[in-house]
């Protein structure tokens, strides 16, 4: 019997949109699949329901970016944030690595990606004039720029500190260097560079 | 910001969903819920609907108790199967296991659970009715007891050949010992003394 048999259409059906996840391989979603089948009926519905309509509930900021339920993100609603500082990120997703940290209380702008000329992704199609009119307005000290610090990460943040280089807002790049808890011993060479070039006099 | 408020609250109901599924944290079930907010809107549309109708979509076969688009499951109306055996399996989720490995072509009959005092499921809770009705009605040679091998399993599959001794049905249990390609020195004593037990002439 082919493996496609194996289950009844339905399941089989289900089985095939849950392996399109990531990390979600063709067995992981069985299991997934068959677990789904013992979830109350009313829970299902409630599950199935939500998912339709996902992308209807959760917005996109129309300030920062970032996704929300309403207009504007509660970030950018919040009283309590540092207002003179933005942090650019590439997506949206990456926000609530920041929050979690708990160390940040500035402003977000979302970009939408990177430079990336391979992907045919040029600064046209980020939100680089959007974050323009952010600066342009004024109230803005800093900017930091929080690409990943890969090459496509480090050539936006170049092009971007010097699109605004002539906006007297402080421009900074978050530093790059060894992880947190990691074992130098198995730091690579370009970490290792970022690191030693990042050194900090200490006292 | 606590962790709740990280996401919007549209999001944050996702995450829960998907955190409810087995092997899947709470990190995993963030990851999975912003690739989902990637997907095309029709595609989340379609999976959340399949998903909502899941159970409906989704039956059991009222011959075998196996998962069925149909009254009848795939295997019960196939022409190509043995129907003088029939393999007695816990859970539908256990069928699959069976049709994958190639090797039987007989009938299912599907438990639906096994026999767990300490969780109050007795034999009145399982499908031993209906597959005594099955047996009675003739045409059948031989019951596989296909349990799990450890303590409830075995108990159930005992109970099960007492129960259906009178028939003159040939009544076996599945073979268990070390797995196929498993390391002896890795093997639990409880395993190596089944192995050794269902040893067999090799000439």
């Amino acid at each position: 019997m082919p493996d496609s048999a194996v289950y009844p259409q339905s399941l089989q059906r289900l089985i095939g949109f849950l392996s399109r996840l990531p990390g979600i391989g063709r067995r992981t979603a069985e299991r997934l699949a068959l677990a789904l089948l013992e979830w109350p009926e009313e829970d299902l519905r409630h599950f199935g329901e939500h998912l339709a309509r996902l992308r209807q509930e959760v917005k996109t900021c129309a300030l920062c970016g970032n996704l929300s339920d309403e207009e504007t993100c509660a970030i950018c609603r919040s009283p309590g944030r540092q207002v003179d500082t933005l942090c650019v990120v590439e997506t949206a997703a990456q926000i609530p690595v920041f929050e979690k940290s708990g160390c940040y209380r500035g402003l977000y702008h979302v970009l939408g990606g990177r430079i990336a000329p391979l992907q045919g992704k040029g600064p046209e199609d980020l939100t680089i004039g959007a974050l323009r009119r952010r600066l342009e307005q004024g109230g803005i000290q800093e900017l930091i720029l929080a690409m990943s610090p890969d090459v496509e990460g480090e050539a936006t943040a170049a092009f971007l500190a010097g699109e605004f280089a002539g906006l007297g807002v402080r421009i900074t790049r978050i530093a790059s260097g060894v992880p947190v808890g990691a074992d130098l011993s198995y730091a690579d060479a370009a970490t290792l560079a970022s690191a030693l070039g990042g050194r900090h006099a200490m006292r």
